[in-house]
């Protein structure tokens, strides 16, 4: 019998800018602080800026590191990249020039796009990593949303190729670089969609940084639905309370300390054109959730990573009491297991490391082989995170990846500020672990072995600050630090971070 | 510089049908004449049928051909065979049993799944092509909804598989099987989110046949949205109108002809929850727009082919009678151009075929490799139908394949109608064409060149009628026939069908 033969796998769409400013040309694509455009003036925008970055040298397949408060200038820099075909390099600009010039060494960035505001941090990493095309200040982009350019550099988009590379710390510290792909993209949009339904109108807020994936998902998919994307630069609490009130908001993502911020001064429900708040960036307390559903604020918590490019599992609102803790169902097309004795399981009350098979999870980290097979191993992204399933097939994230300590949205990596920390002065052993924080949900805290087991004094401590600040972002200093005789090890030398967490508890 | 790797193409998901019997097992899946069950449910049954299927003896790959005018088995039988990973040939219970013979024939279908009302037509099949594995009456299938069976076949969807082959007429009016896959079908239903949004709540009503791509495009997208289906069996106007204004209908898919008889008699909106009413399989008449827009209701025209697995243009109720017999504009992903002189265009007042890019598109026709390359030339579907664009990029489809005639919304090829014309007594010549019907948007009428030059009797034709339904499907018999000396043909003998349509204005 003859066989019925299969079909390629679908690899070229459309530009989906270029399509936009076909199909829906006057509907708003962005509003920001500094602008506001549809999306014919965005892909005029686009093309204008991406011919001006032609221009400074920069060419396709080539990384282009953007360091933008500036939302609104991020957001041009980012459609330029994707008409050149560029990748980006979605810069953290909490980080030191240190950490950033690790990352854009690393990816071999041609260039760096910054604003005012991160123009003295970007000369700092200019100088450590000599940019081939150096350093752009986004005012000194040439850009026209009223059609100066019509030059179009490539009409399709190759869902395989790469979009963007974003760095994430691992457990050892050292920076990964994500390689997440229009694939990626276009699978998490469809994944959020088959999730929350989607309205022609939408208009999703987002007052998080947009070089994670989390603010950068936001552009993507409104990109790909052609909806309107809302975002100020930072977290301004009025601002974003204000946005939910008036601005017929129908999505916002959030993360639990902007949450808890927001609520502190809120007493009324918010109008019902506000559908779903996206809340991501690590657990978030029980009184935070049972108040927001108290105002009628429809949570989905979520959980979900870089290497996900954003969620697999989100908890509807109306699951939201009912399983308290739980980041909910996988997204559709998502598969999750918990990786047991017997391999991966989906069987309820097994505790075990998370698993993830989706089309949105990346093929691996650029240039770290070892990294990329030690993640995706057996066909499965392995988390390291620690879940279970209820009986119902919710999920419960017990332990973010053992050390991870999450603090505003942000990761930090225990390991890293261990490292930091042993180069200081003085400093003998360090141990870095969570201590809850009711404002960020969780800060590090240090315990160090003083050279000579002296105390540790207030001129110490803030000299120690200084130090740290030059090698660390400000959200991965300790806010305290305590001096203790040992840390605990176990036989092969390893430290016990469990044990360290029981101190907190029972010390701090 | 290195390269930054792409990725490989999405290619395997979880089944659909199993995530959401995981995702959403209390939502009702499908609502029918004779039956209704939630995803958990119709998972059950799916796989309960499978295994009943695979002991008549059918296996993954191969055909098994559906004629069903139960709605409720038709959508259970397809699970089944989705889960079976056998491939579904959906058949036209209109069909005479001579071309349902040639269909089956042509892709080897290994049985045929019937009910209660095609029984007889059924069996008249098989006495042609005998099914390997023969006809079962789809009461007779083992099935049952409260979980019966948990043997699982497959837990993946491979995209890039063949789900169904659905025949449909060429010029020549040989029948050609279209290769719809899994792929084709995310795609469809992507494609219909981007351009109608959804609603978690959706219930989608659907009185045309299911086996057409329209129909089936329902089943398709509802299953990968897991959302409600509300299937009819056939279009019965009083019912439709009754859960139109109080069955929380949120989306209805209909051909001119039904909303013609439906607005015959409405007189008032419908609630508004009723979101769109796509329109499809032909164009509509002004005045019907007209009408249905003065009662607020949404349509949504619509061009589509099979070979686009349905449709590829939609235009908007908001621009409904400001481009009044437009088909709107490309979908999401979806690229249309128009065949010119210098090739394929977008360029505005350009006449001549619409050619098609979209991941919807089919690859080619089971075991047709002529054709297949025929219709499937650089890169571009070519659909046979003349159409052009307007200055704001909106389709007009000013001739559907020249000589396609649509009626009711079921293709009737004239080469096909003017094969058995030529075969019965007396017929020297005869050329077929569409008249306008206010029913049925267009119905076949005849001319004919008697032998004997003689008249056309009421004997004669009702003789002819009766041998013309052994080999034709009832709406492709001429409304009327017309007895002429000689027909319009160029030097090279081609039956100039223009001149035809001509005679019909003036003439009938």
């Amino acid at each position: 019998m003859t066989e019925v033969c299969s079909q390629e796998p679908v690899r070229r769409l459309p530009d989906w800018l270029q399509a936009q400013a076909v199909r829906r040309p006057r509907q708003r694509a962005i509003e920001a602080t500094t602008g506001a455009l549809t999306y014919e003036e965005l892909l005029y925008a686009a093309l204008s800026c991406a011919a001006s970055l032609y221009d400074q040298g920069l060419r396709e397949g080539q990384r282009a590191a953007i360091l933008l408060k500036d939302s609104f200038a991020h957001v041009i820099a980012l459609h330029a990249l994707i008409q050149l075909g560029a990748i980006l390099v979605p810069l953290n600009w909490r980080l030191s020039a240190a950490e950033l010039a690790y990352q854009v060494k690393d990816c071999d960035a041609q260039l760096l796009i910054c604003d005012a505001h991160t123009k003295s941090l970007a000369d700092e990493v200019n100088q450590i990593y000599d940019f081939p095309a150096g350093v752009i200040e986004s005012s000194k982009l040439r850009w026209d949303a009223r059609g100066g350019s019509r030059g179009v550099f490539k009409s399709d988009i190759d869902l395989t190729a790469p979009h963007c590379i974003v760095y994430t710390s691992g457990t050892t510290g050292r920076p990964k670089g994500a390689i997440i792909t229009y694939q990626n993209h276009w699978w998490s949009a469809m994944g959020s969609v088959l999730q929350l339904g989607l309205r022609l109108d939408e208009r999703w807020l987002v007052p998080m940084p947009l070089f994670h994936v989390g603010g950068m998902g936001v552009l993507m998919r409104s990109l790909i639905y052609g909806t309107t994307v809302v975002a100020h630069n930072g977290f301004d609490v009025e601002r974003v309370d204000r946005a939910l009130a008036h601005e017929r908001i129908t999505l916002a993502s959030l993360v639990p300390a902007m949450l808890q911020r927001l609520l502190e001064k809120r007493n009324e429900p918010y109008p019902d054109t506000l559908r779903a708040v996206l809340l991501g960036g690590g657990p978030a307390p029980k009184p935070l959730l049972e108040r927001a559903l108290g105002l009628r604020i429809p949570i989905n918590q979520s959980y979900g990573l870089t290497e996900s490019n954003t969620q697999v599992a989100t908890l509807m609102a109306e699951d939201a009491l009912a399983k308290v803790g739980s980041s909910g169902k996988p997204l559709a097309n998502v598969r999750l297991a918990i990786y047991s004795a017997d391999g991966p399981t989906s069987a309820p009350h097994v505790e075990g490391e998370i698993l993830v098979q989706s089309p949105t999870v990346i093929t691996g980290y650029f240039n770290r082989p070892e990294a990329t097979e030690d993640a995706f191993r057996d066909g499965w992204l392995h988390t390291g995170d620690i879940g279970a399933f209820d009986e119902d097939g919710f999920l419960y994230v017990l332990d973010r990846r053992t050390d991870l300590i999450v603090s505003g949205g942000e990761n930090v990596y225990p390991a890293e500020v261990e490292s930091a920390l042993l180069r200081l002065d003085g400093v003998l052993d360090a141990g870095v672990v969570a201590k809850t924080d009711t404002v960020w949900g969780q800060v590090p805290v240090a315990f160090v072995v003083l050279r000579d087991q002296g105390l540790l004094t207030d001129e110490t401590e803030a000299r120690w600050r200084t130090q740290l600040r030059e090698a660390l972002a400000h959200y991965k200093i300790p806010q305290a630090f305590y001096s203790v005789p040992s840390l605990p090890r176990n036989a092969s030398g390893k430290l016990l971070r469990r044990e360290l967490r029981e101190w907190v508890k029972t010390r701090c």
